[in-house]
């Protein structure tokens, strides 16, 4: 990656509460890639649309998937302007007004436009990419695609021209004259956690609970 | 509510695994109400934005709130189509293919028109209601916002014209072929959960943990 930072304008630019906004791609990637979905943003007729999505990043491009009939994909491949955020919920923070109630997270917005993957290899690579964004070490473990459902899927990349993260830590932070009052005050750490894993009504007997479901976690 | 269901037409219409969509209030709005928060999709200039925020439901509105100079809010305030969407993520859904994969999830995509909320009685509910949806219990907790913060604040409330809600839970569906392969499939369960309450450095002492945090769970 030639630039750390990404250039910053308009589109960007973080407006409320500047110094919680951060342009590094070392601080922006990592957050894309613990973020399980995103939320894709495009416009059709004037009418904006938000679809929740799984995703992949691969270098500087997004990743994205899906069934050839997709109205979202055919607007990504087509090279409209997109939006995909990524959103990490850390924690509910809990002042002692309720003005000054907030929340722990980290986010990533970025810009861009798609096209569509068609090359067999490059596709394939892209598979890869958000079966192991989903849990590390599955694509090893599972059947492979088929030349069919190769064909039967639509692959994009977003080339990431812009994009900004933002975030808060901490705990609360209260008016001086409110740090008297008897109103407890902190934060309630919140996290995506995985339960015990559901075998299959169908799995063959004597199969194990793999690597990349045992090894689950989001922190890349 | 006059109506349960909202109209269909091709904004909100499920095109992809339309069994899959539902269109009846009494399961959108449930998902709208456990999504601690939501992501907006708004347009400028033909670009789309994303931006995730906290969020409550009053009946067919949805409520936001900022700060005055959020560009979101003056973009939602001036009436222009927003859409907003709420995703629950349920589980990974390991199949013996990678082609089968998916997840378990819960998805709601609101559509509508924002206008400011003014009305000082109006504005005090719908922040109440804010407030309420971080953490049941909270209003009556903490310090009630002041004149001088009110008028800080910006609240709007988006009267939702539209709606649709997507859904998937359950096992694998696998290829006819595969269930003889000797590869693990199944549901990994994925969920938000809350971490033991950090108390703020500066609380005072002898104030204990309240009813809100003690009692904290995202399902309504």
């Amino acid at each position: 990656m030639l630039m750390t930072e990404f250039t910053i304008d308009d589109r960007n630019r973080i407006r409320r509460k500047p110094d919680r906004g951060r342009f590094e791609r070392d601080v922006i990637y990592p957050i894309i890639d613990e973020a399980l979905i995103c939320h894709v943003g495009f416009v059709e007729d004037g009418q904006p649309f938000v679809i929740p999505t799984l995703h992949a990043r691969l270098d500087d491009s997004l990743i994205l998937h899906g069934a050839r009939a997709s109205r979202m994909l055919k607007h990504i491949q087509a090279g409209h302007p997109v939006c995909a955020t990524f959103t990490l919920v850390d924690g509910l923070v809990l002042a002692r007004s309720v003005f000054n109630h907030s929340m722990n997270y980290r986010s990533a917005v970025v810009f861009g436009r798609g096209r569509l993957i068609e090359a067999d290899d490059e596709k394939m690579h892209a598979l890869e990419a958000l079966t192991e964004h989903i849990a590390r070490g599955r694509w090893a473990e599972a059947r492979q695609p088929t030349i069919k459902e190769m064909n039967a899927t639509t692959v994009v990349g977003i080339t990431i021209e812009q994009a900004s993260a933002k975030m808060r830590t901490g705990p609360p932070g209260d008016d001086e004259a409110d740090y008297a009052l008897p109103i407890w005050a902190g934060v309630l750490p919140l996290g995506e956690q995985a339960g015990a894993p559901l075998p299959d009504p169908r799995l063959r007997e004597g199969i194990p609970v793999p690597d990349s479901v045992r090894g689950f976690s989001r922190t890349p």
